[in-house]
């Protein structure tokens, strides 16, 4: 079932249906203000830090799901009758209800009755601050006295205090009415908040700050007494659960249209506010704002636009996906309708993967990012698994082991990070960044990178494999025991390829002393894994505590795991035979109609030495389940396996677009990746859970476009080396590299997955598929035949 | 305005209409299975821990309020309409709405439309589960045929987890029916929790495990559209929201009357469950269980009888709040429907004063608890502020001040209730008993309460008060700072007491040389307190970190503080003059309508260097709301000055009876204290929060039964010495003392506060006041003439 399409020339997604299976939100964000807002208007906001700094609040757990929200009441003050055109809360049947998420705003619309309302949602670049603007037209034949009510309900600043210490946090804030400024203010008494305020370009006649006496007793959002009665209290909030809710009236004649722009922010001095409610009063500006905004994601999109004989893959490509990846980029795995933005942080991993696929139109975010990342490294190498965007601090997750207090896999990203950043750049200075370690001393970004390997060098376990501490990239392999012994062949395969990384990051540098060094130990851990890790048809997962296999045809339950094999074949440490033959088993025993599963079979059961895995119902989560984050590195192994039908089937398999049709089985937004996709071995097979903030996003881009579409950034140029689905006659990629514009046309007339016949650049024929930098800002027109 | 009344005979308040300014609930309770209730069949339920332990979820800041709940639907299956007996959640126009709150058990009934239907909810004494347990009586004129959808939904068992990582949570626990035991099982996949169960003894057609199913999209406990459709979707939850659902039917001819009982529990082993369930679909086990729970009650309350001129004070003195007593021993300030059971955990000085008033009738396990306290005591004399309830484990709060880590009234606390409980039981093996500090080692009880002691010597500030610490019994009043030098006024004069307390203790046991330091010690801080702390009408409350001093007419706010005046007076470290003055003072600056608030003027803007206290709006909380913990004292001092007048006029100030007519005022639940009520610096001045778990309800208890009438229990007998109302003329008191009944009865002709001319045991006049030890079992005729 359907609830919506895209409209690829708008680049926005519309819901044609307001009762989606779960929200489907956007969010709305400078990469500071941030504001989600679902389909039906729900969500919240806050300012950097969604743990200490919350400006709305949202209730997870909620029935009906998915409030509170920014609410418009609409109120026929002649009839009484009111509604709200995001259709939630009051939750009327609405005639021509749509909502359109584009790129950092969403336009919701609906009409009842004869009057059409039309809200546009959108954070601008520079203000932190979200502007609800307003569209009412009188379709009808008569006159409409109307009442406009606004409704947002604040968190207490701190999420997790507003959720645990009512007695306390209750009665610490702030929300009055200013009537010089025509505003309401809200804050914490002492002041140690920021200030947020609420104001509108509409006369106010009423308004209130307390939730209360708005709502009214034993009532909801769905039938606030205010509304009903067509009247604020003009209640203070001094204490209790502070709201913003104002009171407006428009006569609208017959076809009269007529505006009213809200305006949510914050700021640090009351002045500030003044100001900017100023400026937003103007429809005008209002207007140049959100042009603004729109022409920031354009050239944000631009650097990147293909056009392939597959309309979906190209909207993904070109519009959904890398529109995920500055989102991944922004808040990690901290904020989303699933994740509560209170306890994990930014993941050190998860960030580090986030660069991956916004290093081409970001270059200068990604290099400050890698260096804030780089901090939260210590000394031995190993680094802190999360830290918080407001102070930078570094932390670990409850569920650290006290005595294998580091993840074995966390300070290899960087390396694979950094390698990707020079590769699209060229900016070799970033190497030479001093960057502090957690205890305080200082070193060259490179030294860093170089301690990351020694950890990894210090930390291995009895068979010859990293330990894997506190867990490795799947996070629930928790193998630590009394012996922390727990070992992980994956991070050895990610070891081999970090290792190959830094010896061509040393090679550019001509560290031969580094060079060799790491060449020899990236000779010996393959050699290592291809004696000790192989199962006969493919790459066991790791060991447990007291030295048990896990991923092997000789366990009862986890036979096989599908990121050994995967990264077998991208980290180069399987041979060529093996290579194949582990994708293939891949293919046969993890594959499904909606992408791949991560083990087969499933545990049934709690395995206590293996914790974490085997706490889920089989199909959920690591258990079995198809974790998104893992397809495409199966995509990108087939490319390199040269089956360019595989990769692209397995990229179909778990792309948005392939879901929209089965809205009501994947359930989560048809236009971006979730974490995970249910797998067969669970009733609910094929439904998402969890989606938008997943490493899914970086490296499906990456998997498409790197290796399908095969357009590599390397140390000196831009690689092409398509693998691509035969059917294919041809495909077209814009791709801006190192400050100039390639115009790559490729040409497939036999059909092939893989394979090239000739490059040209402007009409010159090339020695190799290594398109040379240009750096001059012009672009070239580059000419490839497959064959 | 009233919306219930209070019948003293069943020991019931009588809820008469459903829309409560707030929920207005009851605590079932076995001391280990917990389950809150509203008025409406709102509330949670928990095992030991409600952190760690949660059973049925429960959302705080829901709208609409007191969602969700423990709730029954029944739909006539005649018309398909449907409705709660609860009102909530379908809130339904009922007839003869009842919710009776009885001791342990609440009873909640209404009709519909001819069909009365009456929800009796209790927890055993004995097993780990709650009964809900329905009847059904057709008093129409045609046959009904009803269907009856019970609904709970479970908490994911760890109550944080459940709120903050809902991509994980939602993932880990299993709720399925089991069509043997005919009951639906809800655990964690990895069964390191414990085992829910739900059953009924009605023959379940139907059931729904998962939420969305029963709900449906969009919709909420209002409506769910398992009801409204007549027919569960049996559905499992395998991950996602868990709950337990059943539908049963049932035809019912006219005046006919049917019952089902349904039972909700846990237990570590399924078998376990099968037992209770057979168990309890017996109506006759649930009538004796039942039973045995009033009687349990009966005993719990017949410990200390009043009968006086004033109905009210009765029914608080011999119902209310004695049970409100044994709730805050249970569960002190961990648990209720605004401590969400998550963060604060049993505090040690909230439990050691939660002892004072239940030890009368529950000495055993007042000496457990004081035991279990003392283990969280440090070898140099400090204690934890916190422990939970699982692991015994102590720990501070988020705010305690690293370089000032301790509360400086925490470890003085447990010599008031040694001492309480020494006088209460004449149990003086106590103090032998072997207890582990913090570190390990071991000593007697006695030599915990000198290390206390120790504690306070050893942490004097430079004005010779004891340092105040993170805080003191005002956990707001943050003075700590860089020179760590803030000083307590208030734990001084407490210092004087427990100097006091322990210096008698040691007389009893002879240890002479602890008699003379101790008695040393208290005079040289009663001389301190009177020379440096006396401000000419008042006491000064505090120091701040650079020695400003708190609690002055000196200052512009905060000028005077209620507590250093009533413990000035109950201390004895006022001499008789200055009592008088100090407390007149506070008649004069404190005293409100609707009791006596903390302080005078209050803060109206953020002082760094008060912090906490100075982060409230006026007039709520530490910042000059009427604190109610605090009024006691003052009823003390007051009874100790022997004005009983103006002792009696503060106890009804506060007095829960006092509230009922004025429910609209007061909010909060007019049968037991709240925390605090909004002071008349606030325009919601009268209003009560945090109801339920404070301090006010043992110390409340202790004023009215030890100093206003005066009957105290001491190391060598009950003492005897009312304090009263001049207009009352007479009292009698029964009350259970070291195995004998004391009935006694004291006569006022002269209209006096205070003054004893005669006292008689049966019939034999006695030298003093103090009525001798018998524990003998044996009842005793005790005649008082006062004048």
């Amino acid at each position: 079932m359907q609830y919506g399409y895209f409209d690829n020339k708008n680049k926005e997604y519309v819901i044609t249906r307001p009762d989606t299976p779960l929200p489907w939100i956007n969010y709305l964000s400078n990469g500071k203000y941030c504001a989600m807002v679902s389909n039906t208007g729900g969500g919240y906001s806050f300012y950097i830090d969604p743990r200490d700094q919350r400006i709305l609040r949202y209730r997870y757990n909620n029935l009906p799901i998915d409030r509170p929200g920014r609410y418009i009441y609409i109120r026929d003050n002649q009839t009484s009758e009111y509604w709200t055109p995001t259709w939630q809360p009051v939750i009327k049947k609405l005639d021509n209800y749509e909502c359109r998420h584009g790129l950092g705003y969403t336009k919701i619309s609906s009409s009842y009755k004869g009057v059409k309302a039309k809200i546009l949602y959108f954070v601008p670049l520079e203000d932190n601050l979200e502007i609800w603007s307003l569209t009412l037209q009188n379709n009808s034949s008569g006159k409409k006295e109307l009442g406009i009510f606004s409704y947002a309900e604040f968190c207490l600043w701190s999420a997790i205090a507003d959720q645990r210490d009512l007695q306390y946090i209750q009665n610490v804030a702030v929300a009055k009415y200013d009537h010089i400024v025509n505003a309401i203010f809200y804050h914490l008494f002492d002041l140690s908040s920021y200030i947020a305020f609420f104001a509108s370009n509409g006369k106010v006649i009423g308004y209130d700050c307390d939730r209360e006496s708005f709502i009214g007793l034993y009532r909801s959002e769905e039938n606030p007494v205010s509304v009903e009665n067509g009247k604020c209290k003009n209640s203070q909030a001094l204490g209790g659960n502070p709201i913003a809710a104002t009171y407006n009236s428009m006569t609208l004649n017959p076809h009269e249209t007529k505006r009213i722009v809200f305006i949510l922010g914050i700021v640090k001095e009351k002045s500030q506010a003044k100001q900017l409610i100023h400026k937003y009063k103007k429809f005008d500006n209002v207007e140049i704002e959100f042009l603004k905004l729109k022409e920031t994601w354009d050239n944000y999109l631009k650097k990147n636009i293909v056009e392939t004989p597959d309309e979906d893959f190209n909207s993904i490509i070109n519009i959904w996906n890398p529109y995920q990846c500055k989102t991944t980029f922004d808040w990690a795995r901290y904020v989303s309708f699933y994740e509560t933005g209170i306890g994990r942080g930014i993941g050190f991993r998860d960030s580090n993967q986030d660069t991956l696929a916004v290093c081409h139109s970001l270059p200068k975010l990604v290099r400050k990012r890698l260096l804030e990342l780089a901090k939260i490294q210590f000394e031995d190498g190993k680094v802190y698994h999360i830290y918080f965007p407001l102070t930078g601090k570094g932390d670990y997750p409850d569920y650290v082991n006290p005595r294998m207090k580091f993840f074995s896999d966390d300070h290899l990203w960087m390396i694979y990070a950094v390698s990707n950043y020079l590769k699209e750049t060229g900016d070799w200075s970033i190497l030479k960044h001093e960057v502090d370690y957690v205890e305080g001393s200082k070193d060259s970004l490179y030294d860093h990178l170089k301690r990351a390997i020694e950890f990894t060098i210090n930390h291995i376990g009895p068979h010859g494999f990293p330990l894997i501490g506190t867990a490795d990239w799947n996070d629930t392999l928790q193998l630590h025991g009394p012996n922390q012994n727990g070992e992980s062949v994956m991070v050895a395969m990610q070891f081999h390829k970090a290792l190959s990384d830094i010896s061509n990051i040393a090679n550019e540098l001509n560290f031969k002393a580094d060079v060799e060094k790491y060449n020899n130990l990236a000779k010996k851990i393959k050699d290592h894994i291809n004696k000790y890790a192989w199962d006969g048809q493919w790459y066991i997962r790791a060991y447990t505590d007291d030295g048990e296999v896990i991923g092997s045809k000789s366990n009862e339950e986890g036979k096989i795991f599908l990121n050994t094999q995967s990264w077998a074949v991208f980290s180069k440490v399987a041979p060529v035979d093996r290579s194949f033959q582990c994708m293939d088993s891949v293919r046969k025993y993890l594959v499904t109609k909606f992408g791949i599963k991560l083990l087969y079979p499933p545990y049934t059961r709690f395995y206590p030495k293996l914790k974490g895995i085997s706490t889920f119902p089989p199909g959920l989560k690591e258990n079995a389940s198809i974790f998104c984050h893992s397809n495409p590195w199966a995509e990108i192994a087939e490319c390199i396996l040269g089956r360019g039908d595989i990769a692209y089937e397995y990229f179909k398999k778990i792309a948005p677009t392939s879901k929209n049709k089965i809205a009501e089985i994947h359930q989560t937004e048809p236009y971006i990746y979730s974490q995970m996709i249910t797998g067969n071995d669970h009733p609910k097979f094929g439904a998402a859970k969890n989606s938008w903030l997943t490493g899914t996003a970086s490296w499906t881009m990456k998997a498409a476009t790197d290796w399908i579409l095969g357009i590599r950034s390397d140390f000196h140029g831009l690689k092409i080396n398509p693998c691509i689905p035969k059917k294919w006659d041809k495909f077209r990629v814009t791709r801006y590299f190192r400050n100039a514009i390639y115009d790559i046309q490729v040409q497939n007339p036999e059909h092939r997955s893989k394979g090239i016949k000739l490059v040209k650049v402007d009409n010159i024929i090339q020695e190799n598929n290594l398109l040379p930098v240009f750096k001059d800002g012009k672009k070239y027109d580059v000419k490839v035949l497959m064959g």
